[in-house]
This record gives structure tokens, sequence and C-alpha cells, in this order.
């Protein structure tokens, strides 16, 4: 290892350190006390919020003149709007009740003790994400909420205003009296870093969250040597079922499609019951098309929408983040479940149906972490769960699974009450 | 790799693609088949009785020829007794309410969204374990229970063992109409089949849980390439606060070292409240050395109990899984559980007091899976939770904390139901 390598070791295993003892004082710091610092952190947002443009004008001009794509620079870009939109973002977390302590079940044994489950922080949470500095202010309420000390590893490309954030988020915290160290941003562009991270920092790591496309995934769940809650892209389908209303159907998957197309609640896949294919998707196709859609389609869907493209075996799991969807015609609930299982991501699902137990058996037979029953998938969002803010849908299968709010960033321990008791 | 390696590797594969077709066909099967088949495997079992006994008879007779460690023999050995154990084992897991489909919450949404957390199966769970043949049983069971598809790889000590009992398992499945490939047992004593394990089989495996000792939970958390539920060894604490009534302190400290000392739930320190430890420590040090206890303490203790012996840095962290407990006398709550944070596994940990305050002060300083109060560190175990069985303590953070069973064995998945809404 060069110096370089050996001083990043240093100060990343020193921040590990650092975020395990203010993960010790933030478990038992009062509710009221981590309530208080994300309300400060807020106000702190907007008092800065000239220096947080600053810098973040500064990550624009980089990443133009570094010509970066322009969808990137977008999500890099803020404005008072947006930096107005992480204070309310801040305080609708501070307002959110408080996950810990609860007990989520307590009951007697016949020899007399009493077992309470009893909600508890995580510990230490590494946040591995790119773009959008909005996640920075994120991140730190969600992690602050739920008593977990968070290392936060943004993309290069907004280390400016990451850090500028980060000062609000510092301010706040030391208001409210709590350490520094509850949130620390990884001040380094050098990717190394995040290699550290994935090695757990000498245990110092409770789980790593990756938050971004598809290659910065991959590599975690590669690397990663301590658990990781995945995020994975969303490669979701909206299910016309032979007795789906027209109008919901329409309403429904232009809106899941096209509200926002690089959210990754939007849906990729269009699945028309052959029952009723006929009824259902000319109107529907003509509905994306003049919401600027295009349409790819297989033999059947094309044979009833002239001039629709064909699908390649690519189309059903790719993840457009882009006005273009792909079209099968399935055989009936069945037909779209194998469909999903074969092709999906398990993030985010629906039908559209007036028969209520096709209804259901789809919500049965599809094992996605979301499953909508006429309504649009682009409901996949923590806010629209009422959980106040997220830091993703988790596509995994452990711990928690759709929105990650504060109560999903919690586990929990097990307190038995006794009266002296000891085992025969 | 060579022919015998790439025959392995296919062969594995093959188990994981059967496990995952019929994990799906489990998790749709109705609550009613999976208890048939639990309660036909407990009758399989029985009837098996004497077929199981003497694959046992040909392993003891194997490890006794390859001078295998007595307590792993024993560990390893069936008796009439032991197999109706299993089969009672098998009957309880058959009676436990079913976790499936269970509504663990359910709220609606302004915009008239109901949204349902519904529990569901994990998918594929691969079990590694060592000696004890009654794991087999028990995590056929409790994986049935929870839906959820076994690929099941024993000690190659108790391989014979093990295909006897799954031998029984199968029919039990048989009898019930669901497929073999529910519970599947890796018949071969090659040590790469772990390997190909921890490389999740091409992504059919949801979970590994390692059960063992520490090299081989080591070795998964450094290999696997998917999510573990760790079982980290057993370093628990009872400590004796001052205000600790002496019988009690006698009854407990006695019970958490001595009732069985090779359990994880087995007390491996005494930690004595410097207020009191002339009150405590030498009447409760005679009773375990009546027990047949060794002590090994630090500089205060030793000053307060003639002859005992010095304790090293090694003996804080060390699972004696033996009649030796190590001491140390620290100063009140707070230096118990500095103690314990230092040195201790996160597992389970006693307090005995009078003093309630300080005893809910305990409680919330130490973050392990399970705190108790005047109450044995040996009712770690899933059967005194009144879950039944379980497949062991996990001490991750984790998905689950403390004993796991059928119902920490499952996942959720959101159903929204809507009347058509889409997103503004």
């Amino acid at each position: 290892m060069d110096d370089a390598g050996a001083s990043l070791q240093a100060q990343m295993g020193a921040m590990g350190r650092a975020a395990r003892t203010a993960a010790a004082t933030l478990r038992l710091a009062e509710a009221a006390a981590r309530t208080r610092a994300i309300e400060a952190m807020a106000r702190a947002v907007r008092a800065d919020a000239a220096a947080i443009l600053a810098a973040n004008a500064r990550d624009v001009a980089e990443a133009e003149a570094a010509s970066l794509a322009p969808a990137m620079v977008d999500r890099l870009r803020l404005d008072a709007p947006r930096v107005e939109a992480m204070a309310l973002g801040l305080e609708t977390v501070a307002a959110l009740p408080d996950p810990l302590g609860a007990e989520m079940a307590r009951w007697d044994r016949p020899n007399g003790l009493d077992i309470a489950r009893v909600r508890t922080p995580i510990g230490v949470i590494a946040i591995i994400y790119e773009s959008r500095p909005g996640v920075t202010a994120d991140a730190a309420a969600l992690c602050v909420r739920s008593g977990n000390a968070a290392i936060l590893r943004g993309g290069s490309e907004c280390l400016a205003s990451n850090l500028a954030i980060h000062a609000a988020i510092a301010r706040g915290l030391a208001e409210a009296g709590l350490p520094a160290a509850c949130v620390q941003v990884v001040a380094t562009t050098d990717r190394a870093a995040v290699g550290l991270i994935l090695g757990g920092l000498d245990g110092a790591v409770d789980l790593i969250i990756p938050r971004g496309g598809k290659s910065l995934v991959a590599r975690v769940q590669q690397e990663a040597r301590a658990p990781v809650l995945g995020h994975l892209e969303g490669i979701n389908h909206v299910f016309l079922h032979g007795s789906a209303d027209l109008a919901k159907a329409i309403a429904i998957a232009v809106n899941a499609k096209m509200r926002r197309v690089s959210v990754c609640g939007a849906a990729e896949t269009l699945l028309v019951d052959s029952a009723d294919a006929q009824r259902l998707l000319p109107p529907v196709a003509a509905a994306l098309r003049e919401a600027g859609c295009e349409l790819r389609g297989d033999a059947r869907a094309r044979s009833l929408v002239p001039g629709m493209g064909e699908a390649s075996d690519e189309d059903w799991r790719t993840e457009y983040l882009a006005p273009i969807i792909s079209v099968a015609v399935v055989d009936g609930v069945e037909g779209a479940a194998a469909h999903i299982a074969a092709h999906g991501s398990a993030h985010t699902d629906a039908i559209v149906a007036e028969d209520q137990a096709a209804a259901e058996r789809f919500a049965a037979l599809v094992d996605s972490a979301i499953v909508l029953i006429n309504a649009s998938t682009q409901f996949a969002d923590g806010a629209e769960f009422g959980f106040g803010a997220e830091i993703g849908i988790a596509t995994d299968r452990l711990h928690a699974r759709g929105p990650v709010g504060a109560e999903q960033l919690t586990t929990y321990k097990y307190v038995v009450r006794g009266t002296g008791q000891t085992r025969p």
C-alpha cells in the first residue's frame, strides 16, 4: 500500500471508530434530543441556503466541464426550491413518531418470565450513493431519527454540495448536544474509500446501503464484508387483467410509465391479458404514444398495435428509466405472474382488474416487495406510504422490503424480566 | 476445476434450482398442507426409528474409529429417547400458529390507498451445521412451517444419520403432496459443497444460516455471497448488582454457568458490583466451586476469594463451554455495561438486582440480543421463549436477533389496494 492508501485507511478507520462511539451515545439519547437535532438541521439548511447553492454551483460547473450527461447534471443541480424542499424534508422526519424503545411485542411465559421485544437502533450505517445531494439530508435525518450513526459517501461529482449540507447538519447536531460523529461525510473523491467502507472499517459498520446505479449495487453486493440492504433496479410491471376497467387501465398505465420515467417505481413493462387484449391494448397503447412513449412488443402485442417495434429478450429485463415500455400479451393472472417471476426485479408490480378474486390471486402469486391493485407503480415511495422519507426501496428479502424509512432502520432486542427464575 | 469438482458443481446447481422451484410451490401451499407434512414427518421418524438408530450407530462407530473428541461423539449419538424427542419436536412445530399471510400492519392513506404489510416466506434457506443430527429434523420443520425450501448441509460425521432422518422427512412431504425438494440434504462429505452453498448456487439461496463452531461461522461470514443470519458464540455475563438478593444471585449464577456448560446460553463471565462485592462474591464463588466450577478472576475478585486463579485478557473473550468462569469486580451498572460492550458477543446477558431502576438501566445500556433481569442466561432458547423450536440464537443486528424460530424465518411484502389511484 502506498502512503496515500495508508493515510486514507487510517482516516477511514478513525471515522469508523468515531461513528461507533457516537452510535453508543445516540442510542441512549432521548427522543426529544434527536427531534431537536433534526429540527435544528432544518433551520441550519435554510440559514445556509446561499452557501449550499454556491457549493452546488461549483459542482455543476465542474460536472459540465467534465461533460457529464445532462440528466446527471440535472440530478446534481440544486436551486432555492430544492433547498427549501430539503429543509421541509428534515422537518417531516423530525415530526415522525420516534421508533426507538417501542415494545413490538410482550408476553408472559408459564414460569412467570415477562418477555418484551423492544425496538433498538442498528448501530452504524454506511450509505453509498450517487448524484442527488438531497440524499445527504434525508439520510442524516432518517439515521438520527432511528438512533443510528451515519457514514455518508455521496458521489464525487457532488462532494462540495454534500460538504456544505453536512456543515448545516453538524450545526443541528451540536445545537442538540449530540456528537458530531453521529453524521459523517467522507470528504474525499478517492474511490478507494468505497472499498474500505465495504470492508466494514474493522467491524465498525453494521449495515451498508447502496443507493445508485446497477454497477454500484453490483460492486457492493460483490465486495461487502458487512450486511447489505440492497436497492436493485425496478423492473416494474403493470398487468391489465381481462376484467380491467378501460379508463383505469389507461390512467394507471400512463401514470406508472410517464409521470416520471427516471424513478425506480416507474413501470418498464406492460402486460395485457390475452382474454381481452383486443379491447384493452389498442387504446392504452394509443394513450402511451400520445404521452410520448415508445412501445416495444412481443408478436401478440404487435399484431394488435400497428407500427409497434419488436421487443428483444433483453427488453424484458431492461430498466429503461426513459419513455420506452415493453409490451407482452400473457395468458391470465398465471401468465402475468410467470412473466414477472422470470423477468422482474421483485420491486413493484401492479394489476388493473375489476375481478377482485383475480386481483387477490395476483397479489398472492407475485412475490415482489410491493404489489398494487388498481393503483400506479409510482406510489412506490416512502412518503406515499406515510413513512415521511425513505433511503430507497429495498429489493432484498431480508430485514426490510419496500420503502426503507426510519422504522426500517431499526432492529430489536429482548428484555426478559424475571423474579429469580432458573432453568430446570 | 477437475471432473469431480465439475460434477459436484452441477449437482449443487441442480439442488439450488430444485429448491427454488419447490419454494415457489411451498409459498402458495395452504397452512394445513404444511401442518400435515410436519405431522407426517413426526410419524415417519417414529416408524423409522430403528433405521435412524442403525445409521447413527455407523456414524458413531466411524467417529470413534477416527478418534473424534468424546464430547463430539456424544453430541452425535442418538438413542431411542432422542429419536422420540425429535418426533415430539416436529409435533410441537406442527402445532405452532402458521406465520404466513398474517397482516403485520395495515393502514389507509388520505388518497384512499389501503396498505397491508403481509408476512411471506424468505425463499430458499441453506443451513450449514455440525454434529447434532436433531438439527436436521428441527430445521426441516421450521422451514416448512415458515414456507421456505431448505438445503441442509450437516457435519460429515453424521451424514448417515442425517440421510436416514431425511428419508422420514421426505415421506412426510410426499404424504402432504408437497415437493420432495422442499427439504434437501447435501449427500456428500466433500467440503467443497460448503463453498458452493456460500457462493449462493447461482442466486438460488436467499439466506445462509451457519450453526456451529467459531471457525465455521467465521468462514461463512468471510465467503458468503448471500445474506447470512449469524450465530456467533455466546460470551454471556451475569452481573450481580450491589442490590442483588444473595439467594437469587447464587441460584442464577450457578444455573447460568452450570446447568449445561456446552450450550450457547451458558454464562462465561461473572461480574460483581464493587459496591457490595464483599457480601456477594465469596458465597457465590463458593457455590460455583461446590458445583464443580473453576474460577479465574481479576485482582479485585481474587482479593475476595482465596485461591482463585488469575484471569488473562484472553479469558474475558473466551467461550469456555466448560465448567470454568471468569470473574471481575466492576463499578456499578455503568462498569458492567462497559465490560460487556468491550468483551461480550451481544448474545445474552443478565443482571441480578433488587433495585428496579438499576435493572432497567442495565437493560437499556446493554445492547445484546437478550438482556435478562433476575433470571438465568440459560433461558436463551427458542422453546423457553415460546417459539416451539429454534434454529439458533442470532447475534447479528439485521433481520432477526435472539432465538430464530418459524416467525423469524419470514419476511414481508406490501399489498396495496386501490380504486384507480394515479400519482399526481
